[in-house]
């Protein structure tokens, strides 16, 4: 049992006292009405942390915060990482930051390349300084297999060749790792940095699973399918990656820890589709747009060694099948999702 | 001959005609009062281009753009990259950027972080936008090794193992590569990304022999050096440098080509405080501080694979002595530049 468990068992046991000694070790979780960021609040939540969330609501949802905000131990912070004064805020009093916010739309990043720039590159600085401004020096932070950019290495391992960035998401989220490492050695935090494949399950607000249940519901007849239907990509199911994080988290021994988060296989766009197509039991005719890439910067092979991860003894629960079909459950049982993204 | 040879040549003879086509044909030079800047923009001028440089003169010096500008073909803008008005009036017209203008202090990063994210990674990007806002595609770029942190792989080529930043200007550079290399992929644009090793030579202004020289000029007795002496470094002097950047933008077929710049060798500090003793003529007690790095982030061992540069044609006319000696007696004949500092 944790030190935190420890002291909501004591608080609930009424041993004030205790309490009031280190009810100043919090958690912050920016991003935290996020799909993952959500989920992830709700894990620490229900393992006896306090938590803290920050979260501009850009593509966050206040209904994935309904049941942390009526456990007594959540603050909802509603702001933006590009302000200091509320990050100040919101930080102070914390121990430990998951900084999960983030512009996470990787395809349309050429039509807004700013906003990679400010909002994972820029905000990951701010959360840095407001750190060290308040003394906070442990982070975990949630980047991507796409800063792998085409890894001439696949499976690829964390230490892979020294990547050419091929998407604006991916090159901002390297810049974020670079400046967590650089803080972690210059100023003495100790950071895990997540470099996740595509994440699926529960609350899953935008991806290809989200795209293609979408259009079906449009139009069932007829699917439009972005490349050649052939790209080779690999997911995890949202649980199996928190349950990494939180693993790394406690065990991680060295000042930058880096896990590829993924599972130990991968599967075609064409399978995903057939998964998906099956369950909602439709038969589409697909209408491939062609070429390899889904879009500019598309890398048409992910595909991520775990070994690492692993080596702390984490597994994932569920594979790609299950994981996409969990998404599939919860968009049809959720449909309000598409609503929200389409006002 | 390059074609802006030949139109300088022609518009020599007074075909106005001719030069009237092509003179929208120009290089901007970010950076351009710098040591490496300067020296690019004569040999630029030299070659017979058409140079605009930009410079906040935030450590660039005025005279060392005199020849420039009594070239009559030089035009200097005032201004920091930071302001996207100066910066598009710089870049409008230009064919090629070569961006050397950045915050290269990497010792005291640690003392202000944000000067590295605004003036290396932020101002890239802007650097970037303005080339897309004005049809420009084609970019140098100044990088260094640092951005291989402490390379498990030495010497470390430009694929080596993917790195992990140790300093906040390591991570600043890598930021600006990783936007470059994006822009490449999704905008069409061509770059030459230069990981240096420390450059030595004519307009040296920071750097360990500036740093030495002016200790012993205070002090010819006693050396106070950083680190335990033995950290082995790779240098390269300036003109040299500049001939590889030069080759590589007239040869280098690929969207993204990175090349490491540096000799195929390395020095202790220990030698090359030799070195300068020597030259200077004395023989000072060596006062060092102790521990294999001379501060936070340094990195005790960097010797890059220069083969791909080196593939080119390319090779270096001067040695790590060489380059430095002629540093000395530039420096020798140039104390001005140790007053301006100081002031």
């Amino acid at each position: 049992m944790s030190l935190l468990a420890v002291r909501r068992k004591v608080a609930c046991n009424g041993l004030a006292f205790v309490n009031s000694i280190i009810c100043i070790m919090k958690t912050l979780v920016t991003g935290c009405a996020g799909f993952i960021g959500s989920t992830l609040v709700d894990r620490l939540l229900a393992a006896g942390h306090d938590v803290i969330g920050i979260d501009n609501f850009s593509t966050g949802q206040r209904r994935f915060l309904d049941g942390a905000l009526s456990s007594g131990h959540f603050s909802l912070i509603e702001g933006d990482l590009l302000d200091d004064v509320t990050l100040g805020k919101a930080i102070k009093g914390c121990t430990v930051v998951y900084h999960l916010a983030a512009n996470a739309d990787v395809r349309f990043g050429t039509e807004h390349p700013r906003k990679d720039l400010e909002q994972n590159t820029i905000a990951t600085y701010n959360v840095l300084e407001a750190m060290r401004a308040h003394g906070v020096r442990k982070i975990a932070f949630s980047s991507t297999g796409s800063v792998y950019g085409e890894s001439a290495v696949i499976p690829t391992p964390e230490n892979g060749p020294f990547p050419i960035q091929t998407s604006l998401y991916g090159a901002s989220k390297a810049a974020g790792e670079g400046l967590i490492a650089a803080y972690c050695e210059g100023f003495g935090f100790q950071s895990c940095i997540f470099r996740f494949v595509s994440i699926l399950g529960e609350r899953y607000t935008h991806g290809h699973v989200f795209d293609f249940y979408k259009k079906l519901k449009d139009d069932p007849l007829r699917l439009p399918v972005l490349g050649n239907g052939k790209q080779r990509k690999s997911y995890l199911y949202v649980q199996d990656c928190i349950d990494a994080m939180l693993l790394a988290m406690e065990m991680a021994p060295d000042k930058v820890n880096i896990f590829n988060l993924g599972v130990d296989t991968y599967c075609e766009v064409n399978d995903s589709i057939g998964w998906i197509c099956n369950a909602l039991g439709v038969q589409p005719a697909l209408d491939y747009a062609g070429g390899d890439r889904g879009w500019i910067g598309d890398n048409p092979f992910i595909f991520l060694d775990t070994k690492r991860i692993r080596a702390l003894g984490w597994s994932p629960r569920l594979g790609i099948q299950e994981g996409v079909l969990r998404t599939v459950a919860y968009l049809r049982q959720n449909e309000w999702v598409f609503e929200l993204r389409a006002s």
